[in-house]
């Protein structure tokens, strides 16, 4: 116990050093607006209230809904905490760099927090695979690795370095958010479960699952300005309405389909696959109209219940990978769907499909490199408890 | 048990077929933008953040408020993600048909999402009633049923088919919302409480009332959007500042009568009587002045509190009705009030006096009817549990 | 107990008749809006926005936060309440009489909210630092008394009566607000702590944790519009994102300093120390660029650990008085702290030092006399116990 103190506290020190380097890198990185010449007064209001509703979905909606696990509540928010404090400034000190000339959005402009709470969200996303089965420190790492790779993929997607500008169609990110960050955490499940692990089920309880239900309604509520967030501001009801739409859709198709599959209501299907239409929407939300979104939603709850009930347990077995979460069935399916969905509006369905195959092979790749990575630095003991790291009250 | 499944089962296809029917319905529905040549940026822009704050006071506010029923969370949180997601799309498909060319709002215009999301807060206030004794699949029925009456309600009050338009004045419907939601109750409580029932009490916890707590503050904080969602942009400051002050006048009587009246301070008075001035200054939020507003806040928090602590309890032991939410306390009896209110600042009180009259025996009579309904289609065997349908985990 | 019962009656009583004065006294003081002729849309749209999103922080933030006392949620949550209900139209009422013709902002002026708003943060932080040890009387008693001394040191500071208009810098109120509230609570708590209760250890649970993780992540989400409430519209995207960085800052700096010191991760330091990046920009916000911000906010949460992990404890067992929240570690030296980062921003350092000590004085003497004449009024039996004075299910 001892050296294991010794090693949490050298790890500790390691990411402070980091991230006096990081707040340090960005001292010089001050350039005047980017598109400040071009953004009116309402565009910057737009995108200022939904960089604080993405905020609320990222620390209180992702976070309380992996509050679930009953005895890992303190790990998962602090977790939470951590990953999206860390992947903010390091997406917006990596982005410049790699965009270059191509999109001159400097670190003051809004648009910029929303592209960076964009990746922390993925980055959420890729946590809850292997959720409960890692430290503190190896979420930290995970999304030192994670940020840079996941702005690596949005420049493949949409600088014009891979697919030319505008031939993907993703506009709140179905493919380049939500299923690249559910592949890397399959990448990462592979190299982050031990079999002890996979045999053991995953406790929950009333009270941590109520907390998740509260997460889950903190994302249903601020999903219309996920979606919207980048969108022209004509167009911003109509995403909205689709976005709702295809939420009440979602949910309901996960009342049935829980009931038809269980024969009882699970309570982690409603809080969950009620969000699938919000993911699967995301890709054509400014394309398509009001009742085709409500159908779509209808679909990814249903992809996303049949998950959770149908193909996460075979998985597991076959594989012996533990998705904690479930992201696979939320994030990953309903994901790619909603980008294939895109197939009959864009004019080369080629390139869609390119951009699909390239976000969903390089998670996966990148997720095993990071998971490795990480299953080399320490080793869970009590898996999905909080009591290794915490001081506990009770 | 195996029969009571195949209900269950039977019942989450109907509202499946359902559900996929109004999405189909939807899509020929798409017209142009109905009010977008006279809607300018700013406008959009308001009545977008109070589409998302309304969603955070149905989904968290309504839904968490209703998780004080000790074994009944799943259910509450649940019962409301489906009632949301039917009544939406529902409103949505239904509202063009009754008002025709009165008031060309498309399904595309955001205030349409507002208006939609008015007739989910009725919906949720309703079923506040006879909460913890229906079924899931009831809950939906009833949604499915009152949506459509709360829409022809809306519709008598303000297209001009009854009341002249601009005769009934109910800005942020104190009568056309709440109380509308609550008389709706009180009928379907006739029909939906048995005798076993009234004489049971309704148990909650440390844990179930600090999550009520909770929804109570998020009602309270997005208040001032629910109010203010429809009124004109130059009104909005002075509307913000009233409701604020109607909470805050309703908060004090609160904590000065649950003492007065019990000697201590009861939790559930906290939690539902501090937004009855929020209810009451509804009709009148535009016309009257700060001092004013904390003044009416003071009478609704006062008649909540009476309400609550000693008018329900007779009501409950001399009818054998359960409002288990205590709707007519916190939304029956302040809106009416409010309501009436407005009588001193109409031009013609006549009217002012009809809507409200129209709007109670309306909701009162298709109570009735709805609960009749709803009556016939199954009884909870266990009431306040959530056990009968959901999987628990402890 | 009889006898109690009559005290809380006759408390409950006067401070009923309180807010029916304060609501009458405000009617005559509707005038027009003093700055509606300068005061475009946006700016309206804007400051709208951020009075919802600071309530948020009020109810749900400070509110939640302070849920961490085991037994004391319902005192928390009503004390939270009752505070807020009384100072905001306290602060509204008072404010004119004290600026007269220097700033005619009237109230019905969306910024008075915002103003008042402010009063309600540094008055929850007054009251965290006796928490537990009161009764509810006493907190509206403290908020009766703290409201317009709070107005009076803001009028020092910013009306030219003391400090020339535009000297002080502190846009967002490290001193004004947060340091204020702190040593106002130090004041309090020498007069407000017995020695019985300076040996008790305040309990927690994971329940009650958890809850006051939500409530730090409600002010972690809702921080960049605090900070940003009063800043002109073209200063709104630097400040956010300065916001963000410097509590991000913060939450990396908490992380490696609560696991260097206590060799664990103490989740009350996560909960607190976290925002203290929030508290420490306010100063210097809209002059600083983000990497300096993200900078600040690493010192800000390391000042903060320290204040939780090694000062606090000495200081109490020193002087015997118990800051129940720690309000010194999250508000106050990192307020301090903020303000001070001003130095060498201002046109005239010493009027920057004069405000700090100005502030820092006033709050300490002012909270002493508060805290004496609380300390008359009644003594609680059970400390940090909601049996006293509330029906209690369990």
């Amino acid at each position: 116990m001892v050296e294991k103190k010794h090693i949490m506290k050298a790890w500790a020190a390691v990411f402070l050093v980091i991230s006096i380097v990081i707040g340090i890198a960005m001292i010089p990185q001050l350039n005047k607006y980017g598109k400040e010449g071009v953004m009116t007064d309402t565009e910057n209001e737009f995108m200022y209230e939904k960089s604080i509703h993405i905020l609320a979905m990222l620390l209180m909606g992702f976070g309380f809904l992996m509050v679930f696990i009953r005895k890992y509540g303190y790990t998962s928010i602090t977790a939470t905490y951590l990953v999206v404090a860390l992947s903010l400034p390091l997406y917006m000190l990596v982005r410049p760099y790699l965009w270059g000339s191509v999109a001159n959005i400097s670190i003051t402009n809004i648009s910029m927090l929303l592209f960076a709470e964009f990746a922390a969200a993925s980055l959420l996303i890729a946590i809850g695979g292997p959720l409960g089965r890692v430290n503190t420190s190896q979420y930290l790492l995970i999304g030192l690795l994670f940020t840079p790779l996941y702005a690596v993929n949005e420049w493949f997607l949409f600088s014009g370095a891979v697919i030319p500008i505008g031939a993907f169609l993703d506009t709140a990110g179905s493919v380049m958010i939500h299923a690249f960050g559910a592949y890397f955490a399959l990448g990462m499940i592979i190299m982050l479960t031990t079999k002890k692990e996979s045999e053991l089920s995953v406790e929950t309880s009333k009270g941590s699952n109520e907390f998740a239900l509260l997460g889950s309604a903190a994302l249903w509520i601020f999903w219309p300005s996920f979606c919207s967030a980048l969108v022209s501001v004509d167009k911003i009801p109509l995403v909205a309405i689709n976005t709702v739409l295809a939420l009440c859709g979602a949910t309901l198709a996960t009342y049935a389909f829980t009931i038809l599959i269980r024969g009882k209501i699970e309570v982690g299907d409603i809080a969950n696959a009620s969000l699938a239409g919000g993911v699967a929407i995301g890709a054509t939300v400014a394309n398509v109209t009001p009742g085709w979104s409500m159908l779509i939603g209808l679909i990814a709850g249903t992809i996303s219940v049949v998950g959770y009930a149908i193909i996460q347990p075979r998985l597991q077995k076959a594989t012996g990978g533990v998705d904690t979460c479930g992201v696979h069935n939320l994030h990953g399916m309903p994901g790619v769907f909603g980008g294939l969905v895109a197939l009959g509006l864009v004019a080369s369905p080629l390139w869609q499909l390119t951009g699909i195959i390239i976000s969903v092979i390089f998670a996966i790749t990148m997720g095993i490199v990071v998971g490795f990575i990480a299953s080399r630095l320490g080793r869970k003991t009590t898996p999905y408890d909080d009591k290794e790291e915490f001081e506990l009250s009770e």
